[in-house]
């Protein structure tokens, strides 16, 4: 096992009816700004629920935040954090509310001249602008992490920030709110989820025991729930578990003391960038290839991750290494999520130089728990991804 | 699943050669008091690493706290504490020591006249005097909650106290003090943390998938790292597993979200009191027989441990319930932990009516998830356990 610290001080706050308890967690005295994005909250209630629990505090709106949330964007409510004196955040929505939130919550505070600096620099957070979360999606664990992944359409960029200040003072999450979500949310939510374990996990034994079988007990549940979610998605039970499993699958926990990869993510984010592809489902198109592409280096865990999740018990330790893959794939596909890119797009040709260049660009070298994922490397996952 | 509310603020820094790391976590401005126990950490050279790194430090030392911790030792500490004007305590031991200065933390900034009635009262600790725990035992997962047990012979007392005031602000987790733990300490470390899973778990199925799985990693990787542990404390691997398991077996996680038991705590405690057994040998002698006394409630959970801890396929509900009640009976003893009252005392007789009259004493009308584990219930839990 590896050396590792572990802080997460986000106060989670879990159940049906638990929205209300927003005005226990602000101070009374804070001058709030609600963020929530293109406006289904309006539609299944949550926003009545959300300006219920604020009735009293001094509060003002900022809607209209983007999937995959826009730089641009975020700087209008930049201004409006500054121009109102905001003094609390309350983000109101999935990953992509909760991720720009997090930019603006290190932006209020940040001194330089060009806030995308703090992206562009990686500038890690140490404090920033007090905010909570009502999570309406899950999928992406932000609610119960200190990270964000802000996108800038102009740049075509799609870069990562981070740090203590950007843990959420408190988290609120109903089950109740997954009635509402389409299918294709769900299913892109226990993708996204799903990977993220994935990315954590499958590298290397290092002999952390605990970790292997808490990793290995979401993507179980994941997989027990994920198609009832979808199938049901007012099945309480089964929501509540499915939410639970997103906010651990990417709270800290299981990455602690392991290797961790995220070229999946790294290379899944560029095409995000290129072609607006959901980001869950770049993730399930690049998976299955990066798994093929590393099968020699990660064969160990890819078998006992087939064993221990997909019940292969037959075969040469490649061979179910391989079967393991195959199952990921289909698991991804049984939940109507296309892997390849030309499921997505017709001008998929050049793809495959066009990431590998710009990973070059931002001086990312080499990825993966080994960084032995070279751009000539990249080039061939993509390539093979079409 | 139930409503819940998680906020667990403990820092943990984790893995060999970071008990140095104690001097970039006390301010630098802190009057120190470090609290130990019987001594042993001056033969191991835990001593040794934890002074070099309070070198600078105004600080003065306190050791002796015993096994569970005593009450009127921990007045004297107490007093040195006021005399002295410390604002920073350091434990340096296992689950005593560090439950010892919780009641120190609480103690030091309760206004009332007897500190007693913090726990006669269940007074919770919203605020302590702020405290960092160097862990030298794993057992207990008390360096990653914010619980305590303290006793009191003159009285025959043993309470539990708690509040988000006694959250650790760091504890230092390094598997290498394993290495000097006696056989006996380990045993008794396993059975800890195994029995602190089963009182989360061991309940009704309430559908919550992800806590169930949670639960039952731990219990696997206990079966799994402990024996090896006993066999071998030095090696690393395993010893790191065996520490992660006891801290994740108690430090809030899987007790969210469903139902909690903790009858044989309580009843074991008892035995403690009367007897000064060891915690974890009154936690064995007591579980086979309240899971056996209460196994029409509770067959659902035990088959399904039965099944996915201990491989059990065959054979009706009940018979499985059965047959992982005594694997797990089994696997005490497997750890030469002995399982009934008369292997550790002659005097046993009466002891039943004793424990049940105290219980009643201290109001506790009835015990377990479903309060149904009466006075009467527990005067025959305890008679089959002579």
């Amino acid at each position: 096992m590896l050396n590792f610290e572990l802080q997460n001080p986000v106060k989670i706050i879990f159940g049906k009816g638990e929205i209300s308890k927003i005005n226990t967690q602000i101070p009374k005295e804070a001058k709030v700004l609600m963020l929530y994005g293109g406006g289904s909250i309006k539609k299944n209630g949550i926003y009545n629920q959300v300006t219920d629990a604020l009735n009293g505090y001094n509060y003002l709106e900022f809607g209209g935040i983007p999937a995959n949330p826009e730089y641009d964007i975020l700087l209008e409510a930049l201004k409006v954090i500054k121009d109102e004196n905001i003094t609390y955040l309350l983000a109101v929505g999935g990953g992509s509310v909760i991720d720009g939130t997090k930019f603006l919550a290190s932006a209020a505070l940040y001194e330089g001249e060009e806030p995308w600096d703090i992206l562009a620099n990686g500038i890690r957070t140490e404090v920033g602008m007090p905010f909570g979360t009502v999570l309406t999606l899950p999928a992406t664990g932000t609610e119960m992490n200190s990270g964000s992944v802000i996108s800038r359409r102009s740049t075509g960029d799609k870069r990562g920030m981070g740090g203590p200040g950007l843990f959420p003072q408190f988290s609120i999450l109903d089950p109740t709110v997954i009635a509402s979500i389409p299918k294709r949310q769900l299913a892109n939510g226990i993708t996204d989820a799903f990977t993220h374990v994935l990315e954590q996990y499958m590298t290397y034994p290092i002999g952390a025991d605990l970790q292997d079988r808490f990793a290995e007990s979401i993507l179980n549940s994941l997989i027990e729930t994920g198609p009832r979610v979808i199938e049901n998605p007012k099945d309480y039970t089964v929501a509540a578990n499915f939410m639970w499993c997103c906010t651990m699958a990417l709270n800290g926990l299981i990455q602690k003391g392991v290797p961790n990869d995220w070229a999946i993510h790294a290379i899944g984010h560029e095409l995000t960038a290129l072609y607006g592809i959901d980001h869950a489902r770049t993730l399930a198109i690049i998976a299955p290839r990066h798994y093929q592409y590393n099968i020699e280096t990660k064969k160990e865990k890819l078998a006992q991750y087939g064993e221990r999740v997909w019940r292969i018990t037959e075969g040469t330790l490649l061979e179910r290494a391989q079967l393991a893959i195959e199952k990921t794939e289909a698991f991804f596909q049984s939940l109507d999520i296309p892997t390849r890119l030309s499921d997505y797009t017709e001008q998929y040709a050049g793809t495959a130089e066009k990431v590998s260049e710009t990973l070059k660009e931002r001086g990312w070298v080499a990825l993966g728990e080994r960084k032995n994922v070279t751009p000539e490397a990249v080039k061939i996952i993509v390539e093979k991804s079409y």
